[in-house]
């Protein structure tokens, strides 16, 4: 049936129940996806700067052909033999440094991610996990421990096994070669050791896009990276966000920040919607997961799933997405230290590929956020039919980032629509 | 690219990693799939006599229409609004009793039975939580604790929670009227009420399909029902294999067994094997769970996933698919029963719609099991073209659980070749 937006909610808390977020005061109602864009039940158009999960674009004609195409052939499961997961697998890691040679596919990231935990407790013998203080890495019991901007009120107990560390933050607290981020992780890893716990693994998103992906410079990474190697413990890059060459430099933002982690999870945009997760390790690693311990995923790493996740891979190489994430990304900065020029509440400028944005401030001296504003503006752009969000420890970040298709002239709409509710904003 | 069997089990521990598992002595490799049939590289067919993901069939066309139809129009998260999840939750929870109103969907089994234990320590603060010793519910962290079959080496000490009773046994240990159970399952609460962890749920999938499916009577689980109730406790049903009509009589095998859950679980047959599971309770639950922590599953609930379990929901009801289940189900048990006057070595027939089989023993008197029989007639029946598998504590129990549109012609192809093989094993 076809609900208005005020029935859409009416029965959205009556089926599904209370606390689902939704984004905006007015929720959109979204029909249709095409590419960068997205139009509303009222036919309305709609440039998509926010969605990463349609990687390679909305409804992308490869992506969907191979859905069809290997949905009516054939789907079942990873105790039968098929040529489908191989493929993938083998052309996923032949991207990665050659230690990253064995994957376990998944559904979700927080699937993934619930097994990179459980790999770093069967190689260190040991359970304490280190995060940064606002991430996201998932929603299992395990893995919404890693939350701390979202606690869970229920899960068995698995906080005692997480510490936190404030997250990067390169305008407010510069640490411009990560020495201070690595002293932050030793710290707590020596905690973690004291009390009995001991240091399993470091979780990171290395482009640390949920903190509001700070300009760290390339290689920032390795300082840390050497704190948790001399712990005997895991470094873990979860890259549901960061990977498949969102920060346009790289296919993957660890190689950016200079490390090659132990263990690296992959989701979202893996399969450009369609179900798919992954965690990609040494075989090691993996072995000493699943030594005793039959996992398996009735869904994971299927014929239909790794042909949808293998499209995207082809689509991101020929149609030169990651160089495109990069030439785009270059002149979205460009456009956005402009804007800063003319418009005072633009405190920072930040981003690398298809990942930018700008922290708004009301005052560029004390550097306090401007958060009312920012969600002003998120709305505003809404209904100018721009789609972005915000993010950040204080969510005055406006959190801008498009599928990998998006183009310059895109670009160019999005930050004159920002201009012109940047300029009425401050009327 | 195409690999030869041997090529095919090379590469999956290569990229895989070891202990990932496949069926049968000589893995097949299975290349199309159409309705109860499937077809290996060489070209030949075999009757799936095993597989309910496919619930209505492998490539259902209604499933893949629905599928190829919304991915090429719109695949988002739940952040937008969409009448898909409204539709498709509407239209489930109104098969179901008015208790069970409000869902949370996921992309597997796992996700929700994680979602259905954390709901069970909201409500009640508690978090211990009681399954059958030959069981299984999933593969998170803390889902895997369930599995006694195989305890996961890792698990950041969630087994601690976790308390097991003995499978009813209709054949070796009869329980006719479930008080045996009940009474087992409450010294367990006992037990973990004294113990200080106190009693949040049972789980169970109330036809025991793991288990065996035991022939126990419709009603039979009241008595432990009512046993969880006085304690204060949960009762989670878990519906992934025994939900959706496979049991014939009833859509949900929780109605056969005369209880309503306070929390269902549904994952595998849900959308014909695109990645879709789900957790159904009553709202007060839900918001129990909700309270304070912002579940989001990005995947979950998107609109190609809701618009293919509805064709699931469709296609069974168009297709008359719980009658069929339940008249093929009674041909396959008088075959079965003719085969057990003319082989020796079935011990017992049991199942109930299109979950059957018979426990294999080489004693009828001492019902010693079969074990090693049963993997062999597993094998040939394989090499003759005939998929199932076996299951139980004593892994001698055919396990045949087909796609749901299994015909009675199908039925007996499967049995005359039954019948052979066991001839000539007998031989």
């Amino acid at each position: 049936m076809t609900r208005t937006t005020s029935q859409l909610i009416a029965d959205r808390t009556r089926l599904m129940g209370p606390n689902v977020s939704t984004f905006y005061d007015e929720p959109v109602h979204f029909v249709k996806g095409e590419g960068v864009w997205l139009w509303d039940a009222d036919g309305r158009k709609y440039l998509d700067c926010y969605n990463n999960v349609p990687h390679v674009g909305h409804c992308n004609p490869r992506v969907v052909d191979a859905i069809c195409r290997q949905a009516s052939t054939l789907n079942t499961h990873t105790r039968y033999l098929h040529d489908g997961i191989l493929d993938y697998i083998e052309r996923l890691t032949g991207t990665m440094d050659a230690s990253l040679d064995t994957a376990i596919l998944t559904c979700t990231g927080s699937e993934a991610n619930d097994i990179a935990l459980r790999m770093a407790e069967a190689v260190t013998g040991k359970r304490g996990i280190i995060a940064t203080d606002a991430t996201y890495h998932g929603n299992t019991s395990l893995v919404s421990q890693l939350s701390k901007s979202n606690v869970p009120t229920v899960g068995f107990g698995l906080g005692q096994y997480f510490r936190f560390v404030d997250a990067p933050d390169s305008y407010r607290r510069p640490d411009p070669d990560g020495t201070g981020f690595a002293a932050k992780v030793a710290a707590q890893i020596d905690s973690l050791e004291q009390d009995g716990t001991g240091f399993a693994a470091l979780v990171v998103c290395p482009y640390f896009l949920n903190e509001g992906f700070p300009d760290n410079p390339d290689g920032w990474l390795k300082p840390v990276a050497d704190a948790v190697r001399k712990a005997g413990g895991m470094l873990i890059c979860d890259e549901v966000q960061s990977g498949f060459g969102r920060t346009g430099t790289h296919l993957w933002a660890h190689e950016k920040m200079g490390v090659v982690p132990d263990i690296m999870v992959l989701g979202k945009p893996m399969a450009n919607g369609h179900p798919v997760g992954g965690v990609v390790a040494n075989r090691d690693i993996v072995k000493a997961f699943r030594s005793g311990y039959r996992y398996f995923n009735t869904f994971g790493g299927n014929p239909v799933s790794c042909a949808a996740a293998m499209a995207v891979l082809e689509e991101i190489e020929t149609q030169n997405l990651v160089a495109n994430a990069n030439t785009v990304g270059d002149h979205a900065r460009s456009r956005l230290t402009a804007l800063a020029a003319k418009h005072e509440v633009i405190g920072d400028v930040r981003g690398s590929g298809l990942i930018f944005g700008a922290e708004l401030v009301t005052d560029r001296t004390t550097k306090a956020p401007a958060s009312d504003l920012t969600d002003r503006i998120i709305n505003e752009m809404r209904h100018r039919g721009i789609i972005h969000s915000k993010l950040g420890r204080h969510k005055n970040t406006l959190k801008i980032r498009p599928p990998m298709p998006f183009s310059i002239e895109n670009a160019d709409l999005l930050f004159d629509t920002l201009d012109d509710v940047l300029t009425k904003a401050n009327k």
